[in-house]
């Protein structure tokens, strides 16, 4: 059977996350469903699929990477558009590949980026209550900025992961972390480019930086906590409605080849 | 009683509309009930309030205007902070300011300005799909502007208005009506500014202009709507979620004086 990859955009707000779970609508649930109807099959059967990784209940994507071997041949812009017509508008598949045998969405990740948006405006933009954290409390950025460049680099990252993890290894490597300040939309835009991200790491990493930027912390403490390894002493996970999976990087881009 | 008008944005998606209805949540209830917590009324009591104008259920506001007589004398400033925490953050109050007595937020209107977003990306954009109409198809942009041109000026819009009005009086003066493309978003905008706008009357233009743009009816096809005066020849009303009252314009701005 062929096997495809798509890129897919979400909003996570009306979903329990990326994955399966019992306990409501999930976007690969969706995703399944959409396939299942795509390729006729009997009730009963349906057809797997990987993504790249999970997004928790409220995140959302800006490039998930899925893949699935599906019963038959079609040309990636038809299932694109079948997917499209499928999908509630919540999901959205912005690219389709045929992709070798061999690709796993999952496995094959060599890089990905995160960003996560903070409206830092007095009050709410009731637009944005689902896409931003909302905190109007006066920061340092230039603090923030100094600080968050101690965790580029291949660090122990215990203390920025939920012990929730079923993860052993929890040495992931930085290549890029960055803060701006965008003005005309009042937002903080934190952004990281990694080869991995533990379970929660970048919400926990944003609370931190944030009670840094907020005089709470000083200006070393992620080298501090990076050493202690204890996710105790690190700050609060802040919420999910910021955080935005935004690219998924492999060594041969399975879209463009 | 000291008199205060108020500045509000809203998202619209979880709302019945402005205007207080027995079938669901409103704005105007939504301030009301806030209101009566911020002045402590026992409970029968309640404040009434004056919006510039209603939205529908799943219009949205950028600068809707409220006037009300509040039992004692706040400060503006307190008065703002106090209404957004005590409001659900889909609502935010962006200015306060105690007024003349004789303000009244809809008989002194002046001016209006709505924008209406049309997303004519591909597929729909899941971050937008409670913020814009999307409508995929191609469409001549210079067309819809030379067309728009038509409303410009003191007519008759009998045509453009729902026929679920209570108005008899149908003349409206447009004073500006414009489109612009939005490259990066991938985004049509409709602009309109008057003296006043019909029951649906900014839908029905935006959906009869998407049709000229679509090539279903001539260029000069506003001309001929405004002269027959007959809803049932104009096109179909656009849905709300892409509308914004964008800004209500008094002869004496109550919020800069």
């Amino acid at each position: 059977m062929p096997r495809y990859a798509i890129k897919v955009q979400y909003d996570g707000t009306p979903y329990v996350g990326y994955q399966v779970q019992p306990n409501g609508p999930s976007v690969q649930a969706a995703i399944e469903k959409a396939l299942c109807k795509m390729a006729k099959l009997p009730s009963g059967q349906h057809i797997p699929t990987s993504g790249s990784g999970r997004t928790d209940s409220g995140v959302h994507a800006l490039g998930q990477v899925v893949h699935f071997d599906y019963p038959a041949s079609i040309h990636p812009k038809a299932m694109q558009r079948a997917f499209n017509s499928l999908l509630d508008t919540s999901i959205r598949v912005i690219d389709v590949a045929q992709v070798a045998e061999t690709f796993h969405a999952r496995y094959d990740v060599a890089e990905k980026e995160y960003i996560y948006r903070v409206d830092v405006g007095q009050f709410p933009d009731p637009f944005k209550r689902h896409y931003t954290l909302h905190h109007p409390y006066r920061y340092d950025l230039a603090k923030m900025q100094r600080a968050i460049c101690d965790i580029v680099g291949t660090h122990d990252f215990t203390s920025f992961c939920s012990t929730k993890t079923d993860k052993e290894d929890k040495v992931r490597t930085v290549y890029e972390a960055t803060i701006m300040y965008d003005e005309e939309q009042h937002e903080l835009r934190f952004y990281f480019r990694g080869n991995g991200f533990l379970y929660n790491m970048i919400r926990i990493l944003v609370g931190t930086l944030l009670q840094i930027g907020d005089g709470l912390r000083p200006e070393t403490e992620l080298q501090r906590l990076l050493a202690v390894r204890n996710r105790k002493q690190a700050g609060p996970t802040a919420p999910p409605q910021g955080l935005y999976m935004q690219r998924v990087i492999y060594e041969q881009d399975p879209f463009n080849q």
